[in-house]
């Protein structure tokens, strides 16, 4: 047997993510081997602190924080770059590029601040950056929207893509707990960061929607244009409602194609029980996609963790180490200087069925008030319920809660402000988007 | 701007399928181009009968007989190869090869019968053959198999493979309708064939499950090796009793490595309802992939049909015209004569729950003699449920369902052979594994 062509490798940064790819690469080069016809032998792991214990074995001498030697050894063609953060992040894998290294990384935030910059800049220097662990971890999103489902055009898209969201979620709907209770739950169980800011208002969803919008739909957009609202305001009770009336809710990523341009936004939504969506569980992630050859494709698997996510990246430096990855990281321009392909569709002008809930008070004439001002904001009534069980006996306050026919997002919105204007209407209330097929 | 670089392609077969890739090329060469980087231009369409009428417009000169003229055309490089069945199959497919073409394929059968000598023949000519669409239709289970898991060991996988099966299976289930009655509902809508044998009998299904363990385990096995059982004698109360314990039926294929081998089989399996290959309805397919470092994954889609398989079909053919598919091709080095990686685990060692059931005579003592054969069997029963509301009042038998703890499949063989021998038992009765997650 001829002894096997070798592509040397690096890891820069070497936290719970790096340790995994380590961990791959060291312990199970077979596997390796056996799909990319070669060895992917580590030259060099560059970390911040080389004393720091870690959970791999790792070799003498490979651990160091000399970036600049690995920047100097032109022999390594392949870098994952596992750092967080946008600097020194950014900086590092410009400098990987321009030392003529391809890059692998799981960093969505990088991406979704500086793409544009970074992916010119590796395209310039005819090197390759390859990122499927940026979204949905462990799932192999990024390879099926860019490749297996080429020959569609994608109509939408719907993602559960925060997993910390639907840990929380899901224990605040199986358990009845409230939302500061789940969020502290997932912190002691390492689902949830010490400021898990960007998970639950939607901000991360948010930068993987933009990663994904522009794969699938050629969409030019930066993620804080992106309409979003997390799940750190929604009230254990709206999720018994709603559980009551059939939907559970999900932290959902959508985007969908209308001829007006495409709608894009991150919203807490009540999704019809029993459909795949609303089953995702924990800290699961899932993502529909609907092609209009394929029809809808469903994948579901674990979108954060440390195994999960470096078997993406793995995945991907076999991908870069063989030339696949060149192939398509050349061919799709990505966030090129090409003109978009498709404009967002102003939000304000999205539709959607809502479920509405009002603390009013407990007299006649309420209800008409209220109907009175949705039907001005012509928005139509499917379904209402008084949930007199839920009275507050200090305020005299009960919930009453209104399904809507689907309607503007913008008359929804100038209609949840006047009704909470009303004498009659004593909290702030919530209002909540509804998946249909046809919104 | 520069002209756009072509790739000549040609189509041989244009029944459903090759009509659907012809529309795709055709109508949509602009999603081929963003994602090829060049055109894929159809040079030849090769059909048997040029004068039938088809449902895509078809530039005229392209549809011929001329199976020659395409094997001598020397700038086509890419070819889908869209025949049913073994023969002509087989010939045309070496043919293609050896005048120097790629070939793209949906023909499982075909694959599951001669893949060694095909695949082997291809990498003699340093040829590719690319067959996304022959398992799973539009979902892309072998493109994630054989590159987005590279980084795993796959350690099990479960597929619901055929369509027709899960179609009869869910409308038996939710209509509490026969087989012979559902099986003729598929047929009036043209999800089975007049003669669906091989679909309801699991041999479509074990085809399919060849090829998922050649890939994902390294298994070399022919698909008649595979034990399997299919669905054309499921009787509908078999589907009431599970339903009432919180289970569905499944035609599952199944894969799942142990330390003495690759226990295979394609079998009616009871899965607890809520889990998601459990809620996989109507035509659709759905495959769960556990691996050992990113879990379990779960795919779900169309597993069939003109558009979902087309869908597949094309982005082979964009894989292949880039050379992405030469290059897994080439390092998967799939059904070589490389040994195989792993051994088949004898199916009679192999361990599931079971669920019984068996039509007694409603008097004393039945159970303790029924018990009594599974006892010396070392089966160890977890429930007993007699259905006394369906006691047959001409013979006076009533269904007996007993569920099993984890067994042999060859001691619940014996075991169901010498209960039908009692003479307290007055039909065949039945027996079905019950998936979970440790057997």
């Amino acid at each position: 047997m001829t002894p096997m062509e070798k592509t040397l490798v690096a890891l820069v940064g070497m936290g719970t993510v790096g340790t995994g790819v380590a961990r791959l690469l060291l312990d199970h080069g077979d596997r390796t081997a056996r799909h990319a016809g070669r060895t992917l032998w580590v030259q060099h792991i560059i970390v911040k602190d080389p004393t720091k214990t870690r959970d791999a074995d790792i070799p003498t001498g490979l651990i160091s924080t000399d970036l600049t030697r690995l920047l100097q050894d032109s022999e390594v063609k392949v870098v994952a770059h596992l750092l967080g953060g946008l600097e020194p992040a950014r900086t590092i894998m410009l400098q990987l590029l321009e030392s003529g290294k391809d890059v692998v990384t799981a960093n969505k935030a990088l991406l979704a601040e500086h793409g544009p910059e970074l992916f010119d800049r590796a395209r310039q220097l005819g090197r390759t950056i390859a990122f499927e662990a940026s979204v949905g971890g462990g799932i192999p999103i990024i390879a099926n929207i860019s490749q297996c489902l080429a020959a569609n055009q994608i109509l939408s898209l719907q993602g559960i893509l925060n997993g910390t969201s639907n840990f929380i979620i899901t224990n605040m709907q199986e358990q009845g707990i409230r939302y500061e209770a789940a969020l502290q739950e997932a912190q002691r169980l390492g689902y949830a960061e010490a400021d898990p800011t960007f998970d639950v208002d939607g901000s991360d969803a948010a930068q993987k929607l933009a990663i994904l919008a522009h794969l699938a739909f050629g969409a030019r957009v930066h993620w804080r244009q992106i309409p979003r609202r997390g799940i750190d305001h929604i009230q254990s009770h709206d999720l018994r409602y709603a559980s009551d009336m059939g939907f559970s809710l999900k932290l959902l990523a959508m985007a969908r194609l209308h001829a007006a341009g495409l709608e894009l936004h991150v919203s807490p939504t009540l999704i019809p029980k029993g459909t795949p969506l609303a089953e995702v569980r924990s800290n699961f992630n899932a993502i529909n996609v609907v092609g209009d050859a394929v029809g809808p494709v469903f994948f579901h698997g674990q979108g954060a963790g440390q195994m999960p996510t470096a078997s993406a990246v793995v995945a991907d430096m076999i991908d870069v180490a063989v030339g696949r990855a060149a192939i398509t990281f050349g061919n799709l321009k990505l966030w090129s200087k090409q003109p978009p392909r498709v404009d967002l569709r102003d939000h304000a002008h999205t539709k959607s069925k809502f479920y509405f809930r009002f603390d009013v008070a407990d007299q006649p004439g309420v209800l008409a008030q209220i109907a009175g001002i949705l039907g001005r904001h012509q928005i139509s009534i499917a379904s209402v319920h008084q949930y007199d069980r839920d009275k507050d006996l200090t305020t005299g306050t009960v919930p009453l809660v209104i399904v809507t026919h689907s309607a503007l997002e913008h008359h929804t919105g100038l209609a949840q402000r006047e009704i909470q204007n009303l004498e009659v209407v004593r909290t702030q209330g919530e209002r909540l988007r509804i998946l249909t097929t046809e919104n």
